[in-house]
């Protein structure tokens, strides 16, 4: 018998920042389940600053596709458990990851693959880490932190690096790990109070607020020696000040844009320095680098049990609230 | 005793384009040769268009230094004959290559060590090769487009190759390489005759007139399924069209961008689809690579004397000429 279910669908593309206007909550019925298929009411799911990439009529070229209107948004991770399995490979009350978040329940295909090969289902070891931890440092933004560091080979340590952003998400991770790698860190943040925990609860070396102190004199002042490793979430100026203090062979991690989300993006004019000093960058997905995962869950699990990462949450209770988390969310 | 040499010397800073009025040539005297020095009277020098970032006041950060005004430019490759040899290691008649080009004599330290480690002074076998070869397709233009391909692990061939400028000196040995590696090539050029010689004697799959067609409508009547490998030395819209038609681990070389040199830089808008794509750039210059000159001079030797591979050398008669060469240079 189909169940009631709520969902956050798409009402609007957004026209400059992400406002709550832009989705409506809508009842829909789903299930029951088919052969091959488990309904999974889902316990929590994540709101990614990417998602706004594709909150627009058209997304850019060779990106995801863009989201419809008046539907909900698939690719977003979720944890949630089983309820009903028609398949042997799940049970009711396991706890699983899949793609189908921003509504209540979701009827999901055990068997179908999604991005590169992953399983769209996966059964959570949750003895040893809360569920939520899958959606962040275990999950896509451990993924993309310790992928991002494995594809410009930073996960050595002895270098000196910028993580900019760094108090967001992924970028607040980065600078962990790179503190535990043995790495010299420089972080980037937007308040004296972000500054002030990453000096403080993260650890790194030096750390400057970008809104008062342009990032170039910054990192003048910071790494006077220039940086063999900048992990980019920011595209723009910040971008420009990397280019302008990487050391000779240095290597630029492109997670993200997010100075490009809600405006015209702006490229680096000075992007010419690559060839002058030899440098690499590498644009990347953690999606692209699944066979990392376990890697990077067991090593990130151990920090974050034994203490030496921190890993704060953002929780909004109940998924009316999930359009005022989207505008608020920064990385 | 001193002899007498004409040099080329930087007499203004281009406001604009290079003009042959940004030079002069002075009479100086040279030598003689002290211990462990030779004289060399030089029979070849090159004119490089990337000389242009180095004819400012202030050289971009990173990158080589500036010009002095009043002085003649240093590091340019040229090839020469030993007059006098005040060390074992040469002898009169022996050709020889150096940096020191732009003037009549130089004297040269043959114990030096020039960029990354190379010796400042190098005896060429001229046997089967003429000796300006050393110069072009066996020298740094070699290396540069050997080196190129190298950085962005495009040597095994078989895959499709956008190669920019490619009537150039560099441009046309990258596009010939690829063709003779089994590359599906698309070139790139500025007018009907470059296209017809890159279509009829270098051999490429596909060509194009970027001044009559935007590169990214090009691309994608060329290239339709899209490109693995970019091989850029113009940047602007040329890296623009690329990142938008790249396939997904597209590797980008960045060999310079002839578009900025003589105007303000503008940086690709679209460097975040790097990250959606899993793009790599990667700046180089030959320089740095010196460890492949070798193997990039036994297989381009090769191909140049089986005919395989074209070279189209412009000459200029007389170093009172190098100015206007200089003025006349495109890659």
């Amino acid at each position: 018998m189909p169940l009631s279910s709520h969902q956050v669908q798409v009402a609007a593309y957004p026209s400059g920042g992400v406002g709550a206007e832009c989705f409506e909550v809508v009842e829909v019925e789903v299930g029951p389940p088919g052969p091959g298929e488990v309904l999974v009411r889902n316990t929590w799911t994540s709101v990614d600053p990417g998602l706004r990439l594709r909150l627009r009529a058209e997304a850019p070229s060779g990106y995801f596709p863009a989201f419809d209107l008046h539907a909900p948004m698939d690719g977003i991770l979720t944890i949630g458990e089983v309820v009903e399995s028609r398949t042997d490979e799940f049970a009711a009350g396991d706890t699983v990851w899949h793609p189908f978040g921003w509504r209540e329940y979701a009827v999901v295909d055990a068997a179908a693959e999604y991005m590169n090969g992953a399983a769209t289902l996966r059964r959570l070891d949750v003895s040893d880490a809360p569920p939520q931890w899958y959606l962040g440092p275990l999950g896509a933004i451990g993924l993309t932190a310790y992928s991002g560091l494995a594809v410009v080979d930073a996960l050595g340590g002895g270098e000196t690096v910028w993580v900019s952003a760094a108090a967001g998400a992924v970028g607040s991770l980065v600078a962990q790990i790179c503190v535990q790698l043995g790495h010299d860190v420089v972080a980037s943040a937007g308040s004296p109070e972000k500054v002030a925990w990453l000096l403080e609860e993260a650890g790194v070396a030096a750390a400057f607020n970008y809104r008062t102190e342009p990032p170039l004199e910054a990192l003048r002042r910071l790494a006077p020696d220039g940086l063999d490793v900048y992990f980019d979430a920011v595209g723009g100026d910040h971008l420009e000040a990397a280019l302008a203090s990487m050391r000779t062979h240095g290597r630029i991690a492109l997670c993200g844009s997010i100075s490009d989300y809600e405006s015209d993006p702006i490229g680096p004019a000075n992007l010419f320095l690559a060839t002058a000093k030899h440098l690499t960058l590498r644009g990347f997905r953690g999606s692209f680098h699944t066979h990392l995962l376990e890697e990077a869950q067991s090593r990130i699990g151990r920090w974050l049990r034994e203490g030496s990462i921190h890993y704060e949450e953002t929780a909004y209770d109940g998924l009316g609230s999930a359009p005022q988390a989207m505008a608020l969310v920064r990385i």
